[in-house]
């Protein structure tokens, strides 16, 4: 006889991009539908150099468990590039992966019914976590210079008092788009004015090939938990990304890691602290993944079918495309010629989405997404 | 202005073992406190062989994103070793420790006011983790043999209706108890019966230096959820546990853990597989480690004083015993000697525990085991 599940475990769902990219690892495709980086952005030599180091130093805390907020070294590292490059002076707390931030914050923030504001289209992965805490979902549109703050404050002003503000501002996934300086400093005075935390989440800022980096929220103003990762600048592996916001805020999140996970894996911590302590190691690296992204966005971007509306990415990893035709057909013509995407409802909470794809460019080799773009538009045109 | 934190975060505590563990790392101490497999556990040459097979075969799926539910290749050994050591037939997630699959049970099966019975006194982790949940906890009392399922039964009869039942069956944290081959089949049975699940936690199951081994309630019957680690077999570094179970309850679990961190670190899991397939590793290891922590355990109930009462354990890491003076001061009287030691109602929700002290063997050397027993005896005189 078994015991009921809790309300809650009817708001989980599985991630459809996540079950698309395992379905796509055990067939010969073309997948431009994950975010993952690509086996040539590992810093594997890198990495091979520093596990050699760290497990003939004889310091046996690499292996054990550690502080729940995470390995004073990291944190001393990240502290420093937050005030230096970002200017945000904040708190830090590692987290396994920047997901389990999500799932933080939902778990100390959220009663059932309160509001959460989302980007739409916005990133699965937080619906999904955030969901589990059952709130209610408000969706504002995206454009080419990401939240459409505007929006939001019409909904304030009519009365909207939402807990917190999810966004991605910089190449989101899955829009590509940038929310703006303007936006940013919108979004701050809003947080301030109507008492919600601003949830920027940041694994692409580093990754941008074009154009001039734009401050983020957390270093303007407003309540801001501000959320970065290792996933994309070192291994997705690890797991290990950190959040950064005022103690207030900083301390449930830590006291409900330490019930969740008691602590993130010490060797992958401090593996990736090997690497930022190698002189011009993270510099190097950076100039190349950007350069690698770049080029990739360039070749899809350039194979692309005219048919296509496109807003070209000035970094990160994904190109959002709209289309005249219903994208879940597309999407099922692009797997008959062996071609992955993702439609975008798959990203959005609301209707308004369903001629919308998400391509991502950063997996495929050049000419593979020069292939994969050709796929795509003789797709297009056998529905036409 | 900051947004009001959710209901549950007033739930949120920290254990204050980890805070004394911390401490003692900061201070020449000799700690009992703290539950850690010692530097010299560790099978450091083995894993740096592994790391550097692994970072040197050219395959990138050991530092990318994995599937949720785990590595195939871990999945495929721990379901072998389930059904072959300990008859266990399930469906196996793997998680970041056990720590986590505490903390997903609570998510997918509690609702606030849900009763969860707890073994006092019981491991803080597994309170921390579904107090966060907001259950009403019923706590059972544990003897030599483990929980009492007889008292377990007359609440069951008297109309308690549990959700779930969480037990360390062997050596468990904190008491040192096995529960016996009798009780493991009236739990099983009472599961049956009431329908609630037994969440049966067995992280020092193979730490056995004494004795015969038990069948886990999960071969026997009733609903189970079994737990097991790699913490204190392998490293706790790398986060690495798992759940097995049947599906109707290990398919919400792995939507949840999909949402709480994606997925457990894979180069983490992928070094753990390279030691369990190398031939004869974890025998070896194993029986090293038995031999470990027997003359540890023998060392400390050598040296101690014969005004404690203790239940000789036999296996994990942990001694409980009983004296006639309060165990706060007891505690005191011992930091004063730069002992730390740990009080037994930090383990227990209700009263009765104020003379219990837990004693932790695995830490510490052979000799500084009986140097700390000796201290402890000097405060005990202290305060008669």
């Amino acid at each position: 006889m078994r015991p009921p599940l809790a309300a809650r475990a009817a708001a989980l769902r599985p991630s459809v991009v996540r079950e698309q990219t395992a379905a796509a690892g055990r067939r010969p495709l073309l997948s431009l539908s994950g975010g993952l980086p690509p086996p040539e952005a590992f810093p594997t030599e890198a990495l091979a150099a520093a596990a050699e180091r760290l497990l003939g130093s004889g310091d046996p805390s690499v292996l054990q468990y550690a502080a729940t907020d995470g390995d004073p070294r990291l944190l001393d590292l990240v502290g420093e590039d937050l005030r230096g490059r970002l200017r945000i002076d904040a708190d830090v707390l590692v987290t396994t992966g920047s997901q389990q931030a999500l799932d933080l914050v939902g778990k100390v923030l959220l009663d059932p019914g309160d509001v959460a504001v989302v980007e739409c289209p916005t990133y699965v992965g937080a619906l999904r976590a955030l969901a589990a805490y059952q709130p209610t979902f408000v969706s504002i549109p995206v454009d080419r210079d990401g939240m459409d703050t505007a929006a939001l404050e019409e909904h304030l002003v009519r009365g909207l008092r939402p807990k917190l503000c999810y966004v991605v501002p910089n190449f989101s996934n899955p829009s590509g788009a940038c929310l703006s300086a303007a936006r940013r400093v919108h979004l701050a005075e809003l947080s301030d004015r109507y008492g919600f935390l601003v949830v920027e989440d940041d694994p692409y800022g580093q990754l941008r090939f074009t154009g001039e980096d734009i401050a983020p929220v957390a270093s303007i103003g407003g309540e801001v938990l501000y959320l970065g990762s290792f996933s994309k600048v070192v291994v997705p592996g690890f797991r290990v990304g950190y959040a950064a916001g005022r103690s207030w805020l900083l301390a449930p999140l830590g006291l409900a890691k330490q019930a969740s996970d008691l602590n993130t894996t010490s060797f992958g911590q401090r593996l990736i602290v090997e690497l930022l302590t190698t002189d011009g190691w993270l510099d190097a690296h950076l100039a190349g993944l950007r350069s690698l992204y770049g080029a990739k966005a360039a070749a899809l971007l350039g194979a692309l079918d005219d048919r296509f509306q496109v807003a070209p990415p000035e970094g990160g990893m994904f190109l959002w495309a709209s289309t005249e035709v219903d994208a879940l057909a597309l999407t099922d013509a692009c797997m008959a010629l062996d071609v992955a995407i993702v439609p975008g409802s798959e990203f959005a909470l609301v209707p308004g989405y369903e001629r919308d794809i998400r391509l991502s460019f950063s997996v495929l080799a050049v000419d593979e997404l020069a292939e994969g773009a050709r796929r795509i538009g003789e797709a297009l045109t056998s529905l036409q």
